[in-house]
């Protein structure tokens, strides 16, 4: 499955990048310099940063020019990871069947990594370098466009919501409101900048954000179905666990056939938003048919 | 003392301003926004806007250009102060007389809350409407300096050499390691980017930075001498609070009259670093001398 092949040779790309743009694991202080390396090395898939090459590609970009950009995303991605893995948040102990980072460093060091990966991610989109190859106005409004996806109106407000709704009944606007915040504005955002940064025009621009939206949410319903469907050492944490914390999911409101279909519907529309990109947007195709296929 | 007056006019240039650059307190999801606001109105003296903003009328720039820099450097001192209170870290329960953070909304909402700001002060500092009054590779570089500033081999590598030192026998180049990297790092920033976003020359750029970085470390060590003799009222927390954690001080190392002699003589140094700047560099020169005479 082309899917899968490009997933894995991205992750292969990513994995091996993202040493060069971190200090180094043994650097002063050592204690959050292993902490970062840690969850940054913790089995992650590298989604965002792949769909980020991905739609670079679909509109004739290069994977070598929005690398920082990719790096960058999953250093985004891992810092939400850790934060929210608190015991003040969701109190978590196993990610991807290892002990979350906080179990290892202990809560201070978990804190302040997760800070620090933030911090970094900027420190990687704004280096002045990029300009070389890139049109600096795309560096702004890409490092611009993630900004305002990962704060207190995106993907932060979406935690503070999706934590407030613990033990509530929760409609169905509210779960979609969570859906699309906490995962949807990253999974777009990282869409959207791939192509900011390879010269997109406006009208690709538009298609390609719809398609971000739309397997964006797709990807975080089938999420919840595998909380409930997945086997233990495939996700990697306790199965039901958003069940037992009474979790807003979409199977508990809609029920497993119903979210199905929605995702599946879902990707559809992304799909259908590609229609007019060439064979360079086949990655962007398989991944969102990957994203309801997946068992993972 | 025009250093007061100075920085009581800067202080109400960057209050009145906050908020245009920040979502409105009763936004939703509510309780992130009370709680940001709550944080950066709590009583912040502004002081490294104000030196961002002295640095940038030193070099002939112009404050209301370099603003959302000035609100930002606040933005990213009150995510420092949140995260630094937590239970996890430095525990404290009062911050300039007030309870922090976590103890009005809970330690979920300051994480995320201090996690918002940090966010937040790029969405400012990368706004592509900022290059219709400055040049974007000053907007870039001032940026990524700033990043790094706040890095894990930053401010951040400070918080926890600090971190670590508590109860420990402490030698003095950690020490200094802990106040350059958690203050000084932070301080010398401020005072870079408001002149490399004012078209500063590399020669001023250097001479301001060794002005920041010596104002810097006084800043931090005038703030250990008061948090052992100051007033309790004045300075709004436990004095002696540091000692009772057995934290890393210049008075516990060096003594009271040694600490304050070599705060002074770092001011002294860094006056020498503004000989060739005129009278715009004023308030510059005035802060300084503040920084030694200031009793909270």
């Amino acid at each position: 499955m082309l899917a899968k092949k490009y997933l894995r040779e991205c992750k292969g790309f990513i994995d091996q990048a993202i040493p060069e743009f971190l200090p180094e694991k043994d650097g002063y202080p050592q204690s959050i310099h292993e902490s970062m390396h840690y969850s940054l090395f913790a089995g992650g898939k590298r989604l965002r940063p792949s769909l980020l090459i991905a739609s670079a590609e679909a509109v004739g970009g290069n994977r070598n020019r929005v690398l920082p950009f990719a790096v960058a995303v999953e250093f985004l991605h891992t810092y939400t990871l850790i934060h929210d893995d608190l015991p003040a948040l969701d109190n978590d102990s196993l990610r991807r069947g290892k002990p979350t980072n906080h179990k290892v460093y202990g809560e201070a060091i978990a804190i302040l990594a997760g800070d620090a990966l933030l911090t970094q991610a900027f420190v990687l989109m704004t280096d002045p370098l990029l300009m070389e190859v890139i049109p600096h106005k795309n560096i702004l409004r890409a490092s611009h466009e993630i900004a305002k996806a990962m704060s207190s109106t995106g993907v932060i407000g979406g935690q503070v919501v999706d934590l407030e709704s613990e033990g509530q009944q929760v409609d169905a606007s509210t779960l979609e409101y969570i859906h699309i915040y906490k995962t949807g504005f990253f999974f777009k955002a990282c869409v959207r900048i791939g192509a900011i940064l390879s010269g997109a025009s406006s009208s690709q621009l538009g298609t390609l954000s719809r398609y971000g939206a739309h397997i964006g949410l797709a990807f975080q319903i089938i999420d919840d179905i595998l909380d409930i469907t997945g086997e233990q050492q495939q996700l990697g944490k306790d199965v039901g666990s958003d069940i037992d914390k009474s979790k807003a999911t979409y199977p508990a409101l809609f029920g497993l056939e119903e979210s199905k279909k929605k995702a599946e519907s879902l990707v559809d529309e992304a799909l259908g938003c590609l229609e007019n990109f060439d064979e360079r947007a086949d990655p962007l195709r398989e991944i969102a048919r990957f994203f309801v296929q997946r068992t993972f």
